[in-house]
Order: structure tokens, then C-alpha cells, then sequence
């Protein structure tokens, strides 16, 4: 990571958002999957047109892309400290971080290190929601609630669209079929 | 408020931040004062450089600003309305909303019709927590801990940093002296 | 809605109680179905005798009746304030109101905007009390307990009974069902 | 309260709104006083035009009243049944219950005998809301927010104006004054 | 019932222990039964030595006995009354009332009615603690954890035993039988 | 203590109820004193005529008498097992066992090692309710609500009262007075 | 117990961890097995090879061992003490002591009464905490989570290291085995 | 602190315990003060004979010391990392580390980096106690309740003992003293 935050690539090639998590079994939550709600990569992937990026030295043709990383703040210390700080340089705009249990420290860590990068924290599980919101004074996280990280991404390009007004367009799109859904289930109600 | 919505400001002359609480009792937490932890303002005019703008037609000097309105989504739905409706359009690129009671649903509803604008939510006591935090999927707000309105604000400032490097270099100067504090008060146990 | 509120029909052609959720997926514990205890539906069609009106122009033939929309506070504010802001004008005499979630806010604002109206709030969850029963001083809501829809029913039939002495007499001869059940468990323990 | 039961006095000259609580120290939070937010007396007595009627056989002047009682559903059940049992008889149209503690049974009870009246439970306490709020079905009873007796009597005065157009006015009066208050914090904020 | 209670029988023919449920509903946490955990029934039938009396006219022939009655503070509040009122006259000498939901108001009113007989409360549900516990000063009850019908009639029969040395034997027994059950899973492990 | 268990003393000399509790911080909530609610001393020697028996081999004239003692389970376990052990053959009909803090486990411990006695504990704080009343099946205690030591001393009463039909009237004559106290109470109201 | 506490065995050949539960339910937390996941047996058995000694008179080859034994607080009292009391004196360095309820009082009743020996308490259920935690001033206690009896067997190693470095280096290849299994799961992501 | 770490020293003289805190605000819980319970400070100055070690390369005569510093997790997390990362290189056998806050992140942080070091736990406030007590298996930490510092210093002098016997005979002639005052209070009820 050290390495390829010195390197110079150009803004478009590198990820927009960062998406990392405490343990492989967030993976559901975070990025949604069989028999579960969808996650933060339903909402970027498929609602907003997001690429994901896996490869750091190879970027996908889409302009806008995310990265996911698992790093434990308690069992992999030094993996996760070294994420965060290199993030700014890597040339990513916005994070989000999730994680379960009571001590739901790694998305408040990596707000922390990552700093003055915006980071929004996902609790997987309700008991997270007190560890990720209780940050003291001086040190700036948001937090959506417990297992929203498909909220998570589309608040992370809320950010994001304040610079690219290409991405308000699609957030806007989002909302309008969103709606719509809505007005369908009532109307049948009357049929 | 919509008269304003449609007159066509220059950028730099509409505030870039807007704070709005539901009641006039919010304010000690939102604002800071007397005998109060340091708010919102606090954050955005002594450390951040920030001016309030209190006339929208009169834009202070500072390149900077917020403006703030209280409005009760219980008490005058319509006015809540109009605030959120109109605020992309009245030029500013991030609300900070809050609210205290169990059902705090001022910043839940103004990131539901200002939307796709950020909205950060601030639950004005502890029990506002859950209802501020807790919206559906589809319908995103990001919040800070209970009473931290100085962190919102910070985070607020992230998220305009992305746009705007001067912030970035604010946001850098004021952690640095946070750090110094901290390190200060360890040295002055060992002398 | 906004026509209908402009039309003069008489009173007896109109709906008397109005049930507003916030999703489809309220719908089991607003109306009850299979595998679910009974709903507000079962209470009022079952026990007391009203008809659903599905289409507002035309009247079933049943003196009470009601009417349900599907209306989402954070995700179709408009049509919420919409369905509120018009209900006394289309006759009706009591709304009950479910949402669910931490930020059940429907109940709230359709009891804002559509005061003086008497509306009653349900909680769909267990953690929807909170939001959906805090309101402000001045602000006035009453509210059953999670899931309680069918006493939501009898709740507004209570209401509606001052004026109408017939709905009286339906509450009376339901209670009297009711004891008869407990009094027969009890009588069995004993044989 | 029996005897009371038996006379019949015109509708005009009974109390349209009983009020209960299980303890005087309840007094401050049902009726207000010093030190106090105010009660669901200020509501009735200042805001809504309501007399208060202390001799049940000699009614006051105006229009519409209410009367106190100190019932205690675990010290003087007998008492609380009565109170409950003759209410209706005694000409109430809707009864408001507090009560404090975890075990707050007197608004349940009061609900369950004197149905099908309408009856709204206060919680004096945070920690008698569960016990008000948590009726079986069958049993209805609504409620409001712990120490909300200021909106109980607003709700009790909803239901009322049903039937009442001029109770209907006072409170729309009531409304429109409470609203220009939180618009003119605002536009103080602004000058 | 109440002719009952006026009959004057002797004590040896009563029923020593009453217990009380809210609802059918209760029936498994108060007596047990399949794939529940054992109850009060269990206790005093299979533990202790106790008869069901269903029949108050003809009493089983073991000298101690006890009934089961179900009975609805909120739907049938005048029924649950008689039981109380009548229960010292009628022989009984310790009532055991459980009750579910979170207005467990049975076991509390049962014991300010039946005062001064010992009543021992049991929360049918955890989120009956609350309510069942909190009694104000000067109406007493005890009562023991959630489900725990089984410990209620351990603690019934203590009362008792100290009128009866019969019964007190009987606990030390059961306690014997007990004790050596912990010992051998201790020793199996080491085996 | 032991020495004491092993005298041969008449009945009547020896205490009837024993209190314990785990720290001499809990005295103002056990025994009630100035600017806080009356306790379980107030309720057995103002109400019932009980005398308190300070030393064991010199019995007050009064034919009731209640001791009490300072004994922590976690500061010191063998003095709290000796007085449990003995309490029986001590002569004690019942003991009121207090702690506070969360882990309050001396009534438990005192139930466990006392047992066959009755044993009702007194939760000193909120937060020790539920470690006093989450007993296992088969090891029987019964509790009172936080504080409520004075509802406790009732309750012993009622068990004493099955066999002395003396303080049986005394419940009785207590009870009286305090209906007439609520009565008053109302009466106040309506002059 | 009391015997083995007064033979003089070398170091080496008694039990140096000491596991105890307050029920046999209790094993599958605190040792693992079937569908559960990985207790302090595979903490100590599989990842720092201790071996279990299930016989006090006849040491395992291995020369770190623990020894397993279920005593109750509240069903066997007698058995608790004597363990704790014992237990120094049998070789003992550390105590994992697990108990579920609400009322877990074996962990602190042990660490009381094997004072000065090291306790660490494991809440078997979520709530059991509280009652786990608890301890007042001056009765010293440390615990892990709900249910991470894994845990607690790593810090009793933590403790044991401090005296044996050959532990450490266990502790250490351990964790070395940990890190990488993260890191390898963060490496598929991007494969 | 690195160049401390790389430094030769004697164990005699650095510090066996290391404290540390997240804020200054921490110090009153931490070492106790004006108006404050003891903390680990007075039982460690105050019982066990503990000196301050204030400056690294120069020891207090006094065999056994601890060391204290405040270092924010989040405010300044390179401190933390560089305490904990050297703790165990600096000499220290074992770490007692406080926060307060929900996200009380410095204890979890400190034990995951200073691993395979013993670290105590000690929540500051009683919402922090979630997130100290909450670390995921493999983890390791101990904790002690919310502001139980000085229980937290027992426990760590309990972990030392294990290698020093004069520590333990420290703790075992605090203990008597404390029982002894436990003794006198109960005598003081009895004359």
C-alpha cells in the first residue's frame, strides 16, 4: 500500500471510494449477497454505475470506482494503520468502513488515521452503533445505521457528486424509480 | 425562501452550509455557549474560518459561510418543507441538521427532500440517537454522536474539502494543534 | 387526493377511518394475514362491521368504511404530505398511521400535517415505539403498542363511537364475545 | 360516584374530560405548576377554554369542563373501579389516566372498565411507558409521550371536536398561535 | 366464587395455593409441558406432593392442594377481581399470578386485592419484569425472574413450610435429590 | 454466630426477621433515615409494632423482633455463609436481604445457603434487580422492586401473618390508614 | 478437595489453569464443541498445547495442564467454597470461571474466596454480564465478553507467560498463524 | 519511546505496570483525586507500596513502580501505536488502560499492539463498557466495570504475584484490613 501511495497516477485511474471491513464475515453485509438485503455494492454497482477495482496498477474502463479491503483493527494493527494512512495519497475521496461486535473499532481508527478524509462508518450488527457513533470531540465520523451500508455508498456519493455533477445525475435516477416503486405498491392497493 | 431559491446567486455568495435545528432549546447544542461544550459554530468560525451569513442577499466577506434557521417538523411542517426543498437551489452543499426528543425527525426529513444534497444529522440528546440515524434503505443521511455538532461540522468541512484544497490545509492546521494539546498534557505528567 | 378534497360529497359516502403505512412490507401487521395475528383490517371488517372503499368515487353500501395507502415518509415525502394535508377534507374522521424501523416517522409528521384530525400511531416494531410516540409539546399524537393495530381499530371506533351511538353498541356486543372466550378457558381447567 | 351515576343531568352539565392519577405527586405532571412544563390543565384551562367542575352537581359556566380525581389502582383498586366503572354514566366523553412507576396499571385498568370509552394513558415516568402502553388484544388503549399531559388533553379535545365544531376551532386557534412563535425564533436568528 | 367463599369449609379441604394466569397463552410457562421447561405444576405435583384441586367441593385426598385458575386483568377485570377479593376465604393461603406482555397488571392487582395474603408475581415474558416488579410503597409484592413458575412454587411452599414441618421436609428432599445431580456432572468429567 | 445457632432459646425470644446487607452504604435504603423514604426499619417498627432485638441472648419485651447485619459476599464470604447457615436454627422465620451494585449476590448467596427459609431481596440500586431476582430452577428467591425495602418488611409480614393471626390485623389496621390517606387526598381536590 | 489441597505436589504436576462452570449447559461455551464455536479447551489444548488433567493424583506428560469442574453458587454452595478456597493450595495459578443467568455469581463468588489467586470470569450469556463485572471496591475480578471463554484462556496464558517464557512464544506463534489467515482472506479479493 | 525500548535496563528498575488513558479528563477515575472514589493510584501508592516512576532512566528506590500516560486513541493514534508497540520492550509486565466514551477504543487498541503483554481494561464511564469488554476471539483482553480502577490495580498486582510472593503477601494483609473494617461496621449495629 506504502507503494502505491507514491506512486503519481492520475486521479481518473485510481478508486473513488474505499470500502473496508473487519472480517471476511462482513462480506454479506457490506457487499450484500444470496438471501441477504443489498449492500454497499448493490448501490454502486448497480444503481449508480460504479466499477469495482481489484487490481490497483490496472484501473477499469469506468471512470468512477471502489476497492475493498479486509484489515482487523485487532488482529491485523499494522495492516489497518497502514491502510488508512496511505488512503489520502492513493487517491481516494471517500471511505466507508464497517464492522461488527461491541468494540466496532476500525471504522473509528481508520477515521482517525485517514484524516482529514471524509470516512462513513457502517455498524454490521445493532450492538456496533454505539462503538462506531462515539467518537469525542475533535475527531469526525459519520455513521449510517446498523447494516446500511447500501445507505453507506449512496451517502458516499452524495459526497462525491458535489465535485462530479454527473454522479447527482445518477443519484437522481436512483430516486425517481425509487419513487415510483412506491406510488406502484399503493396504487395496487385500489385495484 | 423559495423567492431566494430562484434568483441565480454566484456561488461564492450563498452560504455553503446550513444548519437547522427544530427548536430555539437546540441551539446551546448546536451553537455551543455559555457553559455548553463547544458547537457547530464554534467549529466553523473560530477554528475553521467560517462567517455566518445572516441576510442571504448580503454575503459576508469570508469566502466561507453557513447560515442557520430553526424549524420544527412537527410544530411547522410547511417551513421544514420549504427550507429542504429549496436548499440546493439557494446555493449550499451540505446541511447539518438537528433535532432532540424521541422523535427527532427533522433531520430524517430534510435529507429526505433535500436530497441527493448531504445531510448530517445531529441527535440533540442520547434518546435521538435511534430515530435519527435509523432511516430505510434508499433514503441516506449520515450522523455524529449525540450533542457533537462540532464534529459534524468538521465533517461537513470534509466533505467541502473534496472541492476545495484551502479547507483541506484548515482542517490539517486545526488537527495539528489538537495533537499538540494531547501531547502537552502526557508531558506535563512527567515533570 | 388534492381533487378529491375539492369535491362535496356527503359525509356518509366518504371513508371514516383512513390507514396509512409506511411500505408493503407493513402491510402483515397493519391488516394481519396468514400466519399473523389479526390486523386493524380484521378489527374493523370482521368485528365492527366496516367496509374498505378501494375507490373513492364510488361508495360501498356499508355506512363506516375506511381506505389504506401505502405512503413512505423518507422516500415519498410529498405524497405523505400530500395524503395528510387533504384527509379532513375528504371526510375522513380518524386516521391510524404505521411505520416501521427506528425512524418511524410517518405517523409523526401525518399527525402534524393533518391536524386537528385525531390520528393514532403504530408502531410496526418493537423499536418504532420510541419514534413514533416522542412528539414535541404542542404536537399532539397518541399511540398503541408495537404491532397493536387491531386495538389501533378499536381505538378509533372508540372515537368515532361519541357521535355515533350505533358503533357503540358494535364495541359492546364485541367485548361481550371476548369475556365469554377468556371465561370458557377458564371453565375448562376445571372439567 | 354511583349515586352521581344514577342521576340524570343534561350532557351540558357533566364533565366532558376526566382526569385520573394513581398518586398526588403525579398533580405536577398531569396538571403543571411551578417549576413545570405545563400540564393538561394549562391545556384545557389556558389554551382551550375549559372549566374545571370540582362539584360534580353544580356545574360551572362554560360550556366545556373536566374534573381531577386521585385514584390509586394499588392502594384503593375499589375506588379506581368505580371512578371507572360510573364514568360513562356520569356523562365523560373521553377519560386522560396517569399514572407513574414501572408497574403504571391505573390507566390499564381504567381503560379496560370503563370501555368502550375512550381512554389516554399518560406515563408520568419514563419508566411507566411500557406498562401503559402495552395492552393486550382486545383491549385498547392509546397513549402519549412519558409527562405529555399537556398533548393528552390536546388529543382528548381532538376526539371531542368530532363532535364539537367549536372545539375544532379552539384548536386550530391554538395552532396557528404556536406557529408564528417558532417563526419569529427564526427570524430573530436572522437580525 | 364468591358463594364459595361464604361456605365454610374446613382448611384441610381448600386448596392451599392458587395460581393465576392472565391467558391460555400462559399455560406453558405456569404449568409447563412438551418442550417446555418444568413449572409450577411440576414443582408442587412431581417435586413436592401436591393434588390439583378442580373441583372446590370435592378435595383430592393428598392434604395439600392446589388450584389454577385463568383470569384477564384487561379483559376480564371483574372476574380477576372476585378471584381476589374472595381468596382468603376461600382457604387459600398463598397465590401464585403470572401474567405476559408488558402491562402484566394481573399478579400486581391480584395482590393489592387480595392483601394481606402473600401473592408471588411471575413474569410470564422478560418484558413483564418491569411491570410485574414495581410496585409503590405500601402495596407489597415479590416476585421471581421471567418463566421462573417452577421457583415460584418452590418459594410458595417455603411460606407454607413454616406453618407445616411436613413441607419443609419435603424441600430439604427435593434439595438432597438436587444437589447430588450437580455432584455426579462434576464427576463424569473427571471419569 | 454458630454458638448462637446451637442454644436451645424459646420461640419467642428469638428474632422473627433478619436483614442482611453487603456494605453500611446500603443502611439509608434498608432502614430508611433522613431526607429518604421510609425502609424496611420504618415499616416493621413504626407500622407493625416490631422491636428491633440488638442482642441475641437479651430479647425486647415485644413478641416480634427483627435483627440486622452487615455482611458482604465478595468482602466477606465466610462470615455471609455462617450467618446463612445459621439463620434457621437461629430461630429466624424470614430474612430481607439487600446489596446493591450489579453484581449483588448476597441475597442470592443468602437464599442458597439459608434455604429452606423464605428469603426476599431488596435490589439496593436499579442496576441490581436483575442479578437478585435470575435465580436458577431449584434455588428459590423472591424480590421486591429497587429500593423498596419497606414493601419487603410487608411482605415478610404477610408471611409471618399466615401463622399469627395477630399480625395478620396488624396488616390490616396498616392498610386502613393508608386508603384513608389516598382518599383524603382526592377529597382535597374537589373543596 | 480439601485433601489434595494438603499434599505437597511439585509444581510441575498440578493443574496450573482451573476451569469452572455453574452448569453443564455451560460446557458447550466455555469448551466448545458441536456447532459452537472454539472455547478454552481449543484455546488450550489446540493452539497452546496444554493438556487436560482429569485426574488430580496422576499429572499428564505435558507440562502445562488445566482441569475442568462444574460446581453451582446457588445449587451446591458447599462445592464452590471448597473449590475456591482450595485452590491455591492444589497449584493453581489462574481460574477461568464461567456462570450464564442473570444472577452469575460463581465468578465473583470464586474470586472472592480464591483470593489472592487470579479470576477471570466469563459471562456464558449476554446477560450475564452485569452480574460478572460488577465487583465493588476491594474484590478484584477481571472479565472477558459474553461467551469468549477463547479469550479468556489466551489471557490466562498472558498471565502464565509472565513466568514462563516458553508460553510466550506460543502466545506469539499463535497470533503470527491469526495475521495470516487475514491477510490472506483481503488477498482473495483481489484475485 | 522507541529509543527507551532499545535501551538495556535492569528489570528492577522500570516500571512493572504502565497506565494509560485517553484523555486528561480520564485522570480523576484513574488515579482517584478531591471527591473521587480511590483509583488505581491509591491502591497501588496507598496499599501495595507501589512508587511513581516519572522519569524513564531514573528510578524511584522503591522495587515495584508504575509509569502513567495519556495517549488518544483517536486524536493521537501514532502515540498509542508507539506505547503499546514498546510497553513490553520498555519493561512493563502488564498495562492497565482506561477510556471513556462509547468508541472507548484505547484499551482494545493497546491490548491488540501490545500483544502478548496482559492488558486491564478499565471502562471510564458506563457506556464505554461495551466497547472495552466487546474484542473479537483472538483478541485477548480482561476488563473490570466502569470506573473500577482500583479493583483494575488488584488485578494487576494479583498478575505480578504470580512471580513476586512479596506482592502477594501485599494483597493478602490489604485484604485482612478490609475485612476487618466489613467486621466493625456490623459490630457498631450490634452495641
Amino acid at each position: 500500500l506504502r507503494e502505491q501511495a507514491e506512486t503519481d497516477r492520475p486521479n481518473e485511474e485510481t478508486p473513488d471510494v474505499g470500502i473496508v471491513m473487519g472480517s471476511d464475515s462482513d462480506l454479506s453485509t457490506m457487499a450484500g449477497g444470496k438471501g441477504k438485503r443489498p449492500g454497499a455494492y448493490a448501490a454502486l454497482a448497480e444503481e449508480l454505475g460504479f466499477a469495482e477495482q481489484t487490481d490497483y496498477t490496472d484501473a477499469p474502463e469506468a471512470r468512477f470506482t471502489f476497492e475493498t479491503f479486509v484489515v482487523s483493527a485487532h488482529r491485523t494493527p499494522e495492516l489497518m494503520y497502514a491502510y488508512a494512512e496511505t488512503a489520502e495519497d492513493r487517491g481516494l475521496d471517500v471511505i466507508i468502513a464497517g464492522a461488527g461486535g461491541k468494540s466496532a473499532d476500525l471504522p473509528n481508527m481508520t477515521a482517525s488515521i485517514a484524516y482529514p478524509l471524509p470516512v462513513i462508518g457502517v455498524p454490521v450488527q445493532e450492538k456496533s452503533v454505539d462503538s462506531v457513533i462515539g467518537m469525542p470531540q475533535g475527531a469526525p465520523i459519520t455513521a449510517v445505521d446498523a447494516g446500511k451500508s447500501f445507505n453507506a455508498a449512496l451517502s458516499a456519493v452524495q459526497i462525491l457528486s458535489r465535485q462530479y455533477p454527473e454522479l447527482r445525475e445518477r443519484l437522481v435516477d436512483y430516486h425517481r424509480d425509487l419513487q415510483q416503486g412506491v406510488g406502484e405498491v399503493s396504487r395496487d392497493l385500489h385495484e
